[in-house]
């Protein structure tokens, strides 16, 4: 559909401008920028809604049984997305964008003056709007899953409560035996900290990216505050950020990142611009960037593959042991910070918080009491509590931003990676033998084959399933995570 | 009037993605992003001729008596380039960017393989559309004076013919005492040449700009095989390239593009999408850079400021005199290729190019007769003659992009600049004083409050007149050339 291209391309030029944002944009130049950020998504907006392609699209539903089957999941997932939007009337859109970015702006000193008091009232008025929001889509259901749906098609909270449930018993008892880990004696993690010149990490990151195989013809990697990989058409960017004494900063965050663009770039090009060749959910999304972050990237057989050319690039690393380095990649600790977490306890941070923000939607919880609640639900997961607001509730930018339904992306991420490497490991061996051989591209054809060309074909929950021939479930997950915790009790 | 603004922010969006295809981006988005580019372009005309906004503009322009002076210029200019728009219907618009974007890559090949004959055929379909275009927005004029308008407002082959007839007597003569000076013995020109790091240069140029008044926070400065300025809203952004072994590669490229964006700079942000806020004319933009670029960055005053820096940047130039330095930074001798003329001889390169497009345009001259025409012109202005036609005729892209009336631009901006250096000097004093003294603000003020701030409020000519007291003429360019000329003379 010419139409799909036309928007597609205005959404590549809308990501060009957010991108240059981050990365290159002269400081002065932010206010113009954001206008014509606004102008451009109001004019996409606008495309994306005219009666003409409004009319075309419900032809189209409608006769989803004469269209073969890849159209069919066009017409379908084009409607359903449509349908979210067209159903919200400017006036709604408009104030809720103007209200999310006044609490933004007010979430930046709240944050910085840990004065929760003055973003409580805007988070009242957020709860309040996204509510409406969802009743305005769809008044019959329940208004979490109507917010959650918008980054993962077809799931619920009732889904993600039993997921979540069956995964928090299992950690618990992990997390205990971490902590019990740690309080015999310390980790000797600092293999990876020390002095690694920004140059020599920069040359470092593009080669492991490339290793893994990023597509450097076909997009960049830069620097950014905050790192985030965005697709520009066929073009996709990678940020990092650089610490010169902690080679991991940069390199964990690379890794994530190119999990990202693996997946962009993967993406069936023929059919660029349509669902199918769109990704699948935020959910899939950060699969593939757990993926090659955690489950490859912190594995002993990473490191017997990368540690000769890190050692070459870092004359520094020499003196490590191969295990000291792997140790330094799994350091773990219940800490207070979720984007400073390790991969055994991050999970249960995305719990505490979906436990929240679902409480706060359903009316079960007032804005006022999420402090303490979430003092005690950090002592009762990770035996710890923030003295601080900053360092509890107001640590994230998403609730102000009205993004409820957005953090169990996160931990969906973690499960559906444990369930695609599993399945990749029954069809193509072992992964640990590929990998320590340096022969990324065999996992990456099959994550290819089975993830990336399909985009929306299916909703996630059902891609797991094909896939992997079981419906999301955390076991995997737990296994992996398991065997981390072994690995560091060894040390 | 906010539909300006929306045009001028598609308008940011497109030279972003221009922007950045020739800096940062990656090789294979190249198809991509033309498409990208297409869309935007296509949407900002559909945006420009809807008929809401043609009608406004109509109502506007019929009431421009009961306006304000500042809004009936915005009323007039915006009618005046919405005609000229409006008139083209879509399918000629359509014929014309293909034949020229399928011209443009036969050109390419052509010059590559020295082979006018390859072009040919095209360059004549190219006068035909074009003529055909000039007659669909006014059949009642000239069809060059129609396209030179689209670059220069106002102007006309017969101001320009008088113009540069009256330039190519001055300038003859002065190109015979230059080739009597080379012929009596070499100019020793190479204080500029030598070992230049690329660091050290970009650094260098860094400097240069920001003492001359550009403003890195609303700017960068990156590089690009064919340097550029271009504005992305509050945001311009220039582009240079470095030579290792040639400073002045960097430098004065760097200048030139610095004084674009000088301008850019300048202009107003109130008036920010309106003809009151947008530059006035190509030849008044290049009036800009030829200042910085020529007049101010060859003379010596401009070395005696930086040449102290620029001895502690590269330790090699310590030895090298201050005239030694002067002299290489105004090395001419007549040459083939226009982009790499001094300024003595630019102007002829220019004049050749309006004479014989001038003729084509008339049907005075076929496409065939080109290639013999430029030997001779050659011959007859520089005393040279190509041996190729890559050499010649085939070395500009301008004709195979449909680029007539063009060329001229770059001449009236080099007649411009020298006639507003002069009002400058009557008005503010001594310009070598207080360049040597590195005080540029007082003259970046000057050309602020006389050309950058007024926008469109003038047509150039006018302009022109405004701000010296006299129309546009050659006469001062011409006893700047002269100085050169005895300087070199007297070495």
């Amino acid at each position: 559909m010419t139409a799909l291209r036309e928007h597609a391309d205005l959404a590549a030029a809308l990501h060009l401008l957010e991108w240059d944002q981050e990365t290159f944009m002269p400081s002065a130049a932010v206010e113009a920028r954001a206008r014509q950020i606004g102008t451009l998504a109001a004019l996409l907006h606008e495309r994306q809604t005219t009666p003409g392609f409004l009319q075309l699209v419900d032809e189209l539903a409608e006769r989803v049984s004469e269209l073969d089957p890849q159209q069919a999941v066009d017409a379908c997932e084009t409607k359903w997305r449509l349908d979210r939007k067209r159903r919200l009337d400017a006036a709604l859109v408009r104030e809720r964008s103007t209200i999310h970015a006044q609490a933004r702006a007010i979430w930046v000193t709240a944050r910085r003056d840990d004065d929760f008091a003055a973003l409580a009232p805007w988070l009242g008025r957020i709860v309040e709007i996204e509510r409406q929001v969802a009743a305005t889509i769809d008044a019959s259901r329940d208004a979490y899953d109507v917010l959650l749906e918008g980054y993962e098609p077809g799931a619920s909270a009732g889904m993600i409560e039993s997921l979540f449930g069956e995964l928090r018993q299992a950690l618990l008892p992990l997390v205990n035996r971490l902590r019990e880990r740690l309080a015999a004696r310390p980790l000797p993690a600092g293999a990876l900290c020390g002095d690694f010149p920004l140059d020599a990490q920069r040359r470092f990151n593009q080669c492991i990216a490339a290793a893994l195989g990023f597509d450097f013809s076909r997009g960049r990697l830069d620097e950014a505050v905050h790192p985030f990989t965005t697709g520009i058409g066929d073009d996709v960017r990678i940020t990092t950020r650089y610490d010169a004494r902690d080679l991991r900063c940069s390199l964990y965050s690379t890794l994530h990142e190119t999990g990202h663009a693996l997946y962009e770039q993967g993406l069936d090009r023929e059919a660029w611009g349509t669902p199918r060749g769109a990704s699948c959910s935020f959910g899939i999304h950060e699969s593939q960037s757990r993926l090659w972050e955690n489950q490859i990237g912190r594995s002993e057989a990473f490191w017997k593959h990368f540690l000769p050319n890190a050692c070459e690039v870092f004359p520094g690393l020499v003196a490590a042991s191969l295990d000291a380095v792997v140790l330094a990649a799994n350091e773990a600790r219940p800490s207070l910070i979720r984007t400073e977490a390790d991969d055994i306890t991050y999970n249960l941070h995305i719990i505490l918080r979906f436990e929240l923000e679902r409480a706060l939607l359903a009316g079960d919880v007032d804005v006022g009491a999420l402090p303490q609640m979430w003092r005690e639900k950090m002592r009762a997961y990770l035996g710890l509590s923030p003295d601080t607001d900053r360092e509890g509730v107001l640590q994230d930018v998403h609730w102000a931003s009205g993004a409820f339904g957005y953090f169990p992306t996160y931990a969906l991420g973690n499960i559906y990676a444990a369930q695609l490497l599993r399945a990749a490991r029954a069809d193509i061996g072992s992964i640990d033998a590929l990998v320590s051989a340096g022969e990324f591209h065999v996992l990456l054809q099959w994550l290819r084959r089975h993830v990336h060309r399909l985009g929306q074909t299916y909703r996630p929950a059902e891609l797991i399933r094909v896939v992997t021939g079981e419906p999301p479930t955390p076991r995997p997950l737990f296994e992996y995570l398991e065997g981390r915790l072994a690995f560091i009790e060894s040390t």
